[in-house]
């Protein structure tokens, strides 16, 4: 499904271009700027591509096979990216969505098999700008980036509000399913951290590069989203090593709750033993034992019982073992 | 709230002015050096700024939606600055307030919404100096700076005693909540470095880009405040290390309370176990029972368990099981 | 046994060459390309090549002496690269080969003492490519690198799947042997890792290097083969990364199951003894005990053993001991 | 205290000064080279050496305020170096000792609040060579820099030897106290080398930078402590890591331990209890229980209980837990 | 101990120089190559050395305090280098001799106080190789670092398989003692990789630099030993990580192992205590309890005894815990 947005610099008009043959003609034109999206693209799109823009085999055949790392590639004339969109879906779990870009020097075409929310974001405000003074060519990938990159923030926000949580599942009332919990976490940061931190490289490489394709001005913007970037890779190791200390504070905790229960099981155990063997003294046998013949002997043992429970009940209270 | 300061070079005099509008012209006047202090911003605050300093939509943007990384962007014809002023509130909480600074050739704009208590001290050092015989334009960055690094260092001797407190908790009387306390210190230890540490990189961009800003002269003050930057972070990595030296150590000790609740609980058991036993023994209804008709046989038994406990239980306190 | 592939670049005809004696002849022709195969050499297939194509002896020496780190060494007019070919062999037993690479200006030299299935496989695709159109001289290189690259792929999913499992494993159900799968998994990572990671650096070399031996489109595509190697290191490091994880969650989860058998025993123990604790008083031999003649003493008895025992045992229900 | 010594070089004489006034003096000679020490310095002692030597007030402030990291500053005409002294003191505590070094083309001057007995040895060894042959501007620095250095070996022989020890208090006879020691080493290790490790820089820095201060030939000396700094931050590093495994090492044998404790009370008890048991069965009150009335039944329960109890006992000896 | 072997190129003859005097004579000859080797050096084979090469003090102090790190320094016409031979001496002691070497344009200087066993097999090649045709300067170093650098490799085999019966040991049958073998393994490796991966370094200073000393042709067979170095460093770092794991891999299994006592524990205390507590219920002394004169009440109990400890039993074994 190829959806093709044209802007005409000198008249602010957005054009749609529904056949993809016709692509390359808008393209050639100066005043032109295009946005090719291609969602779920089929054989015949990979092959209109190529052909309307010339693209390198290699940079297809990286579209066609999904599951690129994160990377920027110089080609002639055009830059091929390829990037993740992060969402946290519903029961916790994170899903990355491969978005490829073919950035040239007036288009910029976006192919992905999994629909990218930011994409409909990004031409709305492409259209906003557009009207306003902003007709740049750089703008629309501009756009895309940082509305991807900013999307990566609550994110974040969302996994420290979860080990906050989890810190008072631990430290509050210890929960021993809070370790998966955490183990769930690290995991997801060491996903996430996969799709962004190789991302840091990629602006990286298209701020410093000798640039043929965009104007310092527009670079501006691109250093804008680089330094958000760089503040996302920081927060996800601040995240990873707090996920880490978490962990080594349950086994902690964990630890804590096993002297606790060893502590009530030597009290509890010592306290019964201790009155069951005044019970078994006066079971013995022996013929002559003054007590068993007194009149309060059976009260007295029973109340020394009572004494003794007591008096190590309280012994162990005090100690703080029960 | 705008709050300007203007120092005239020539005369040394500080003059306080109240319309932002008249900020551009004492900044065109060559003697003039200005300190634009703006509290907790308004939307009209930021669009004063721009007009009257003319600065990049982009760093108004990054000060308006704050929780920026500390960081250093050159602009044409000023810096942007982003730091955090760090202080421990009551209840050992670690505050983190953002500054945000555009620092030009012969002023200084400070943002922040929440208050900045270094700025009102820089300001009373500045007119100290001033009148003194340093009039140099980047005198009030300098002072600034060097208050909000010279307030880390309190904060990590802080750290640092609160880290031996721990310890002790730990080695002299393990208190099990100890660990809370240290994951805690942990914690606030990540956040700070994540403050301190890329400022580091704000400084050495500073120093070692081709300077259009500062003279040499300015340059050997920031160079000091640099090395106190890199002495905070090699502390917070010490202190890092030391923290999770003492949580490796808590786990060690708190086994260490284990084993000896463990050979507690063996002792104990073992020693009313016996005792019970020869309890049970006389407690048989066996006919030829020759003991049972003893007339010391009760006295003897308990005699023999008396024997046999104290036997157990100075053996116990040999082995220091006990 | 070698085993020569020629092409003719001009007829697009490949020719075998049995003769070892003939391959320098064909080296020389400036239209052919060659691929020699060496499986399993003896002495005398080391003194062939020698002779034929020049070799240094020390790249000769590393060849025969095998148990290379993957590498590449630039000798004049030549390369020498050694890598390895990884599958898992049934049992998820890992098992590495070891490939031995002369690349030259127009032929590539393939040396290995166990079978390496890919060099069928990149021959078929190299007589495929050069019946179509691609004739170039780095070409069957290329097909070679690429497949062995590609084929870490499938082994990394089977790593995250037995990752995946073993998590199951631990969390589901606890099973204490899974231990023994993520230590085998570490180490397996570990000496996938010493296989692929210095292959990064051989890549790198080959595209950094000033370029004798290929044209720049060649290299675009070495860059594919490099760009995927970096993702299947990254891959192995974050595989690492949850392995590790999973072995610490091992543990705490390993401790949880401590705590709950700790319990359960601390439960047991306390309700047995209270019970056996009645028995104990009923059992005593005073004369006056005015239950034991009671006529539903017996029963009174038992059922306060049973009344005892319940509470216990619901109170430890309740807060989940049991 | 300021404390002068001047050599002349051309005459190999060396002259206290006593007046602070008269360094400069002394400084202007050509042929004169100064060793200036000023201990516990007072107010009017940093006028004095502001004032004679034209110190920058930045590096005259680092000297007053102390805990300085260690460091080199250029600055016009002369270096400012701080640097630790460390000293391993009675009840092994670890005393670091802040060393201030102004380092001229022709004088040396130290400035320091607690004294630094390698001043002493270092004006020994420079009386003596300078009697000798060698006259050299730098030789001062050289000695003392390298005392200061080779002071740190004895140290770190001295943590190998602890470290060695807590090893064999932990494996030969498992003292829990050990872990206190090997915490303790940790730290002091850590602080140690946060006074070691910026000592590197400082002597690179000295090394590569351009040189207007030393002749090539003097160099080579300060390469030479260069080396053993080195060495020593090596070593540091290695007794960092091997503290570490001591600490892994001593919770996996207190893991063993707890393992022992937890075998030999399973032991005991089912001993025990065992026992009991026959004692428990012979004390029931059936009225047909034939073994009651025979005349050897009270021996042959003890006999039967001592058979049971020492088989279980051989039984668990066999098995080793006990 | 000096002991001088000369070879002339010209005529292939290999002399042995006694008097230590002529050596500088013969060094003087284009067409000598010197190996002189200085074993167990006294102070005045120190001056010879001085005297007859001119070398630095500083080069002379270094081989005479040894335990000198690894290094290569250059000096005036001649490296000096330090690295260390490395042996498993029985009882699994790893022993570490140091090797100092003065490289020169047509000589070598070996200095060591323990003997070197590859020196005297590197001097057998060089007059083997020397025989044949190969008479570079160069070779006599080559022979002596290849020689051992190679036997590092035996060394990380060795490792190699005590980490694996180590792994046996734990996971096979749980040997608690594996854990001293696994932290002397630990230590070893940390020593070993001290002495070689500065190595890597020294080797590459030697073949980086602007080489005065060598040929090109010469540096190709240093690269070759540069080579092998960082596949034994790899390896030692391999090894580490497989120990590191090995060591967590221990805590787990030893946590097993308490678990399956606990378990044991938990399944005979229970069993015990109930078949008591059917005892202690007929030991009751109550005036009614019918069972008590049932003609197969004693029988009775003990059957009941019997069934339920068995059926106890049986649980347990189904649970897995006995």
């Amino acid at each position: 499904m190829i959806n093709t947005l044209v802007l005409d610099r000198a008249t602010k008009i957005f054009t749609n271009v529904s056949d993809p043959n016709l692509i390359s003609d808008h393209c050639a034109r100066p005043d032109g700027i295009l946005w090719v999206d291609v969602a779920d693209p089929t054989s015949s799109d990979f092959d209109d591509l190529a052909r309307e823009f010339g693209f390198h085999p290699l940079s297809i055949e990286d579209c066609r096979h999904q599951h690129q790392r994160p990377k920027v590639e110089e080609y002639e004339g055009y830059y091929f990216i390829v990037l993740y969109e992060a969402e946290m879906r519903p029961g916790l779990q994170l899903e990355l969505r491969e978005l490829a870009l073919f950035l040239g020097p007036n288009y910029l075409v976006t192919v992905h098999s999994q629909p990218i929310r930011n994409i409909e974001k990004a031409r709305i405000l492409w259209r906003h700008w557009a009207d306003l003074a902003e007709r740049r060519t750089g703008l629309p990938a501009y756009l895309l980036l940082d509305a991807i990159v900013d999307d990566y923030m609550p994110l974040l926000d969302d996994f420290s509000d979860r080990l906050d949580e989890t810190e008072a599942r631990i430290f509050e009332s210890f929960q021993p399913e809070a370790i998966h919990d955490i183990f769930i976490i690290k995991k997801q940061l060491i996903f996430l951290r996969r799709a962004v931190v190789p991302l840091r490289e990629v602006f990286n490489t298209l701020l410093r590069r000798e640039q043929p394709v965009f104007s310092r001005e527009t670079l501006v913007y691109f250093q804008d989203v680089y330094d958000h970037l760089i503040r996302v890779a920081d927060s996800i190791d601040s995240m990873r090593e707090i996920a880490a200390s978490t962990m080594d504070a349950y086994l902690s905790v964990s630890g804590n709750r096993m002297n606790f229960v060893m502590k009530r099981l030597t009290s509890i155990a010592t306290i019964l033993m201790s009155v069951t063997l005044i019970a078994g003294i006066y079971g013995m046998n022996f013929n002559f034992m003054p007590e068993l013949r007194w009149r309060y002997g059976y009260i007295g043992a029973l109340a020394s019982m009572l004494v003794v429970g007591l008096a190590l009940y309280f012994y162990f209270r005090k100690i703080k073992w029960l």
